[in-house]
């Protein structure tokens, strides 16, 4: 083993055989792209290996635990919070990436079973591209193309949770290799909705971040792609209306509701400036708080196709919440573009200035008066910085973004101010959630540390201990 | 410890004063209760601990540890595997019922946020209760009123699972005692929805059968409850026609579709022979299957309570539905009335002979074929008996009932054989499972050791070893 964290080019060069030409990548060149985050600093790998196979991720995982190198498993390098790519900086143990790319099978979707098995590197684009000619689709809504392997190790939740649920939701079973003795294989892979049969173990691997096994293969159950489908974009006479709106939409239009998303006057007016989208409302300035609905569903009484069902349904609701008096206004988009100001909002918020984006859930009820204190602890710590909220509301999730105007270099000391304070207000005065749901990798590592359970931190060790006594799986920044 | 598989009478003792005088149960008559299961032979115990906080259940499971007593935890005694109470024959190691039936405490149901939290004992319908009056249910539809820590623990599914997902679906957290050295409290509980913070301790015990550690509290996502809804019995003109009706009304109404329920003509006659259910079609003869959906949703446009729109949808689909020539007939049944011929089947079959039951699901596009096959798989081991088959189809469920007439006293190698034949043909041939929702305990535990990769049964052994070092939790007929 080398000094510097990397390990010996000898000791690489090991698995040409095994994994092949394409499988071994050593030149700096071709290394930059899995080392580039999405979002954060790049770092730096001296090797990526691409199994093309199981038997060759046992082979990779053997290797590791001879040679105590730590494993990095990679999907699409979509993740938000440092877990996808190298650390800046090297630890004392050598770590190699290990891209799943290339286990990118075409999908094997059953449209009786209306299931599919993917490989762990098939993105979901190209699932959702096999599954449409079904008319079925993976619904999980998020603006990146993940892999599948990596939607599962993250449990990926997304803009459509509060009907489709999260990643978990969809996984019936999978496939993955873990780092004991045996390199075993765990071989829960089964597209059986019904298969109730004690522990599960693809539910323990679901959310581990790649710390626990590297997923080979999932099962995954598709949903109807809707026949019908309209948005509207509504004013609430308040922020406390907006809870009076998501509850009545839930009761009465409940089975239509797909979507229920709220901006800040701060987030839409950074999305509008950019110009590519279109103010849902005309020229008027932004109010304080917007929605987005989206409703979904099927037929009309003898329509085979869903036709106008669903903005006939829309349509009645707004008269429904003008009449109480949530709303004051309320417009029908069509969904093509409805989602375009709110998709632009993350774009052109880095347009003002650095941003902080701090993925918070919160139980519902607690919404508006948690994005009031947001403004207020924000304000003591950075006087200057607005918060351009917006986020999943029917799901308690918000993106609350900081943005630090005009600051070329960023204050790391008010970063982590602006930081303890909203992370802080999350979790300790809400009882919130530091991580909705992009995860946990290196930039909130130390979240966990500091607030899971005793005994949740003290099981996930003891667990980790078996799946990876050697401790060669995972993302280095892991807490776990 | 006493020789005879039971604790010795003082090492119960020991519990009096931290349990109370409610908390530990030695009289015999008292303990009938707790031995006699839903389905199956009674077994025997020397006592019952029945801790009424999570401090008295770590006290219980430290008793446990330091005397080497096997806890068989228990809900509400509504399984059908064998593991809600004590085996008929003792094994070695001495053991107690933990009955939770005194962690009872009223739901804590929050209407804003849609969810709840509940202790283990509670029952199904007090949760059910305590909702309903916000409009909200757990909307899992079983025969039976089981405890929250129960369902749990067994991944309860039941008739809905089509529309709403198993008990993991709805499962946000939960707080449970393990039994290593310090008897860990393991507090995931939660009830924010969005909250993707790495491993997921909550869903490792899911499904589990009690034997990783105690459910004490269960957070829980409730449901809407629809405003409209309505049933119909369909005649479909084949079986394999079934599987096109199952499939144009997913494509077509999958936003209305909640339940697909297959009943095969010996069923439904023997459900019919008791008298209180009525035939929804009349007089007329069994068909060979017949099928029972039922839609809910939300309002017509302008109307906020839904009033008669799932109804509207159900006859467009069944016109839809005969003429592409599915089915030959379709009648709409009131819902009220709908399900009591399929809820008469069970009891129906009883008081035809000796009924077999096997709780198989297999992929929904061999659900047709299986059901030919298994008719010849039986004929060939037990000519004399009756395959009565009723189902899930929409979740691929089958309960394959198998009724041996006029058998006062079952012949145990031929009830054997008709195991084997039916169980192979659904894994081995099919690709099923040998457990669609029942879960696992001593009546299916073989099956599990024959057919459950090694890989899944290494690993949950290794996580066994960790949160029960001393082997003290758990049912004493379990697998693992």
């Amino acid at each position: 083993v080398s000094e510097n964290g990397e390990p010996p080019t000898a000791a690489v060069h090991e698995l040409d055989r095994e994994l092949g030409e394409l499988g071994v990548v050593t030149d700096p060149v071709d290394l930059v792209r899995y080392c580039e985050p999405f979002r954060g600093r790049a770092g730096t790998t001296s090797a990526v290996l691409r199994p093309a196979s199981i038997e060759q991720v046992r082979a990779v995982v053997a290797w590791a635990r001879r040679h105590r190198v730590r494993l990095l498993p990679q999907g699409a390098v979509t993740g938000l919070v440092g877990a996808s790519t190298p650390p800046p900086e090297r630890g004392e143990q050598p770590s190699v990436v290990v891209s799943l790319e290339r286990l990118d099978d075409e999908p094997v979707v059953d449209p009786v079973d209306r299931t599919a098995i993917v490989t762990a590197g098939t993105r979901l684009s190209r699932l959702n591209e096999a599954a449409a000619g079904h008319g079925l689709a993976l619904p999980i809504d998020l603006g990146a193309d993940p892999a599948i392997g990596g939607m599962a190790a993250t449990n990926t939740g997304g803009a459509r949770m509060l009907r489709h649920g999260d990643m978990r939701r969809h996984v019936l079973g999978l496939r993955a290799v873990i780092a004991d003795e045996e390199c075993t294989v765990v071989d829960d892979l089964s597209t059986l909705r019904k298969h109730n049969v004690g522990p599960s173990p693809s539910h323990w691997f679901v959310g581990s971040g790649g710390a626990f096994g590297i997923i080979t293969h999932v099962a995954l159950q598709l949903e109807q792609l809707p026949t019908s489908r309209a948005c509207a974009w509504l004013i609430p006479t308040s922020d406390d209306a907006v809870l009076d709106v998501l509850l009545h939409l839930e009761r009465h239009h409940g089975s239509w509701l797909e979507a229920f998303e709220v901006v800040s006057a701060a987030a839409l007016d950074a999305a509008l400036s950019r110009g590519s989208a279109v103010h849902p409302f005309g020229e008027r300035a932004a109010p304080a708080l917007s929605v987005l609905v989206e409703f979904t569903g099927d037929g009309g009484p003898g329509s085979a196709d869903g036709g106008d069902a669903a903005e006939e349904h829309v349509v009645a609701a707004l008269e429904e919440l003008a009449t109480e008096g949530w709303i004051e206004d309320g417009v029908v988009v069509d969904p093509t573009r409805a989602w375009l100001p709110r998709h632009a909002v993350s774009e052109g918020l880095r347009q003002m200035g650095t941003v902080l984006g701090f993925d918070v859930a919160v139980p519902r009820p607690a919404l508006p008066s948690f994005l009031r204190r947001a403004r207020e602890v924000v304000a003591q710590v950075a006087p200057d910085a607005l918060v351009a909220d917006f986020g999943h509301w029917g799901d308690g999730g918000v993106h609350c973004n900081v943005v630090l105007p005009g600051a070329d270099r960023l204050d790391p000391e008010l970063a982590q101010r602006v930081r303890e304070a909203v992370l802080g207000l999350t979790v300790h005065e809400v009882g919130g959630s530091f991580s909705a749901e992009h995860g946990i990798g290196p930039t909130n590592a130390d979240w966990w540390l500091a607030t899971r359970p005793e005994g949740v931190q003290h099981l996930t060790r003891q667990f980790k201990a078996v799946v990876d006594p050697l401790g060669v799986l995972g993302h280095p920044g892991l807490p776990y």
